[in-house]
């Protein structure tokens, strides 16, 4: 009985002391609900600091918000320690100063880091370093203001998307990261094993390499969980699944990753590639409205120039793909069978003023084996691309093949016969899309290089920390 | 002009028929608002069919929600093909059963896709499948009604967790799968490369090996993202993440996978373990009632016996490490010096009546080099890890050194430098901590397998997929 009251001993005292209440304000809590006179604590970082006579001028940014807060700090109450960079906790009474912008007027401060510039911090007070810079110190890039509004952006764009999907009666799925597919036949794919030796000699078994001892086959990081999704949807109704995503490409372009996010989503009972082209239409309108209304500041930090888009309030432009190489071609572009290229792209969303363009019925040969012809042309099939500004196409998508047969002639490898299965067994028309997060980002945030859209990013020769 | 016109007109000829509204009802939809005498559409999966004289009766789902729609079914408007496991659309009137049910009476019905058992369909009706059985055929099992209704709790409680997270001002960060980190030293790790050799060729270069010729420098799945969340914590506040996470260990065990789902939080200017502690507590209380709200047809689907843990509203237990090993000697078990092993944390958790127990100040010596010196005790770290019922540890956490010097001395690599470089500049003390998704959905539903808290499960020898 010792130890247990000896337990309940320990529950009791934590009562009243466990829950330590935050005792600072968040700066995007103050500035939302300013009550002019309140003694409060605020902790953030110095970015910028104005010396005058009596007075120091300091402004704080907690990375709650774009907006900083102004601290006026009588001269005796500063240290050395106080610089540009530096951690800092702060009390005192929140004022209007005479112009009538919300000010703290500090009663105590406590410097918790200092922040040398000179030991190697790299970046400078009022300096505006340009991404190519900024993106050479990851562990340091998110005190820059632009990486902070992005990496806010990113966010509250994550969880309007969640919110979108969560009020449509969409279930989220968690599609796995590995996979033994086969990719849909691409090359570029990461293939993995466990590093440690003695785990590949313990696992090890005849007829193995080391490619296959771990799971017992080849295995890959994904390239795309649709064919996952779609296991589930032909169950459990509409689904979607956000997240990592990978592609070995030995490709360096300002719109390519080799781990980036990707949004997919299926949609049951869905027959009609209209019905798809609309969800698809639907969801972007909500992302860019909703972003807009939480994030302003943020957008305009980044782009004082950010306004909303034309086409929030319009209908987006459909074309096939027939209409959309006529097109290309009285402009006096290049075709090729390959498709319509980044240039092109681009060119279309311009001759259509800047709305975005869904490119529909695509021919066959071009598209994956998974995609459902056209009722009307069987040398076509359901499929889109949906082409915004910046980046060229940032959705695609396509009605699923679910005829048996059909599916059974093209599939590519033995290794899919589930996924055939899947079309055997109480099957239902599905259509679905991926969307790649970080080109949505650079829609909404009018950013020109991808790499700037994400915390971390890794692209071949660079996969720092 | 041809082809600007061209483009308009097809602007103009979509408006109107873009939006295709769904016309039919999901099932979720019909039962929370039922309007006794509406005509309406449904569309899901036959899963029961009870034939009488005049009448047919089949229990219909659509994965909407773990409640099924019975459907009055005249004789004259059935099928052959309308069987066990097929796919239907069905319209009819909704009514009152005499016993006050509600039901749909049928006018018409169309199969969409038949199920033929004998050709192969795993699953018989009037049949719960053991989860054994059922985790062989992983691209039909989201049809059971077990795994659905898991998948429903799964959706639902990433939903609360980000919920929680935006309420509370953290912002979600996207740290990266793949890294170059040395991963704390652990040598259960996968390690990644291209696919295709004709990548690694163009990419070779000298002195970089086959594992390094992408990046340039050996690159691995994430065994956390905690030293990256770090970093942006140190800019911008409270941040989470919440992921796939790897581990390559060779073990077989009802609480372990290779791939599975991870949130972390940090907590920026946390100076006390009491604090972390208060906010972990906060969030599965949280979660735990917000699901039980959201999904209780679920939870009780799986679990009959499901009902609302007694800790939701007490407080979680705390015990020192070494108050935890007197309790564990007292009721007779042997220690070893590798801390506290599965079987002594489930007795401890018995011996609170099924509270949760916090153990907290951990010996420095079995922690991670990151975790923060007790002030009163330097052989000790303030580390936490979070027991409960069925799992064991569920969460683990800690404050972080924040003394440059220290983690200097204790930094088990030179690749680690950017993360001692976060201390050097601005540095806040932080902490936080680790949840294991799918452990939580164990606790939750009272699932003894793991690898029946996911979609797609994966462990030694089993990718399938």
């Amino acid at each position: 009985m010792m130890f247990r009251s000896n337990c309940y001993r320990n529950l009791i005292s934590c009562i009243g002391n466990k829950k330590i209440s935050k005792k600072y304000s968040v700066i995007s809590a103050v500035l939302e609900k300013p009550n002019v006179g309140d003694v409060t604590e605020i902790k953030g970082w110095v970015k910028n600091l104005r010396k005058q006579k009596d007075l120091i001028f300091a402004d704080i940014s907690d990375g709650s918000c774009a907006q900083k807060l102004q601290i006026v700090i009588p001269k005796n109450l500063t240290t050395d320690a106080l610089t540009y960079g530096s951690s800092v906790s702060i009390t005192g009474k929140l004022s209007k100063s005479p112009r009538g912008q919300l000010e703290l007027v500090a009663d105590n401060i406590k410097v918790l880091g200092s922040c040398v510039v000179l030991d190697g911090y790299p970046f400078n007070p009022r300096t505006t370093h340009p991404p190519e810079y900024t993106r050479q110190y990851l562990h340091l890039r998110p005190r820059t203001n632009y990486t902070s509004a992005i990496l806010r952006i990113r966010s509250a764009v994550t969880k309007h998307i969640h919110d979108y999907f969560a009020s449509n009666n969409y279930t989220n799925v968690h599609t796995p990261i590995l996979t033994s597919n086969d990719c849909e036949g691409a090359g570029e794919v990461f293939k993995i094993q466990p590093d440690s030796e003695e785990t590949i000699k313990a696992m090890m078994q005849e007829n193995k390499d080391r490619d296959s001892v771990y799971f017992g086959s080849k295995t890959f990081l994904t390239v795309s969980g649709q064919l996952h999704l779609e296991a589930v949807c032909r169950g459990m109704g509409n689904v979607y699944t956000f997240g990592p995503t990978f592609r070995a490409e030995n490709s360096r372009s300002r719109l390519h990753l080799s781990e980036f996010y990707m949004l997919e989503a299926e949609l049951a009972f869905c027959e009609n590639i209209n019905h798809l082209q609309g969800a698809i239409e639907d969801l972007l309108k909500y992302v860019f409205t909703e972003t807009r209304n939480t994030n302003e500041a943020d957008l305009f930090l980044i782009d004082k120039h950010n306004k909303a888009p034309s086409w929030v309030n319009k209908e987006f432009v459909t074309l096939t793909y027939d209409e959309a190489r006529q097109i290309l071609l009285q402009k006096g572009c290049t075709l090729t069978d390959e498709g319509i290229n980044k240039e092109q792209e681009l060119t279309l969303v311009e001759h259509c003023n800047g709305v975005p363009v869904f490119v529909v019925r695509w021919p066959k040969d071009m598209k994956s084996f998974y995609m459902k012809e056209c009722s009307e042309d069987n040398t076509q099939v359901d499929a889109l691309d949906l082409l915004t500004p910046i980046t060229g196409e940032v959705v695609g998508g396509s009605l699923r093949e679910d005829s048996y047969e059909k599916l059974k002639a093209k599939l590519p490898s033995d290794r899919l016969n589930w996924y055939l299965d899947l079309r055997k067994f109480g099957n239902i028309p599905t259509g679905g899309y991926g969307l790649g997060l970080e080109r949505l980002l650079q829609v909404l945030c009018n950013v020109s290089n991808i790499k700037d859209t994400l915390p971390f990013p890794r692209w071949p020769h660079n996969c720092d920390m």
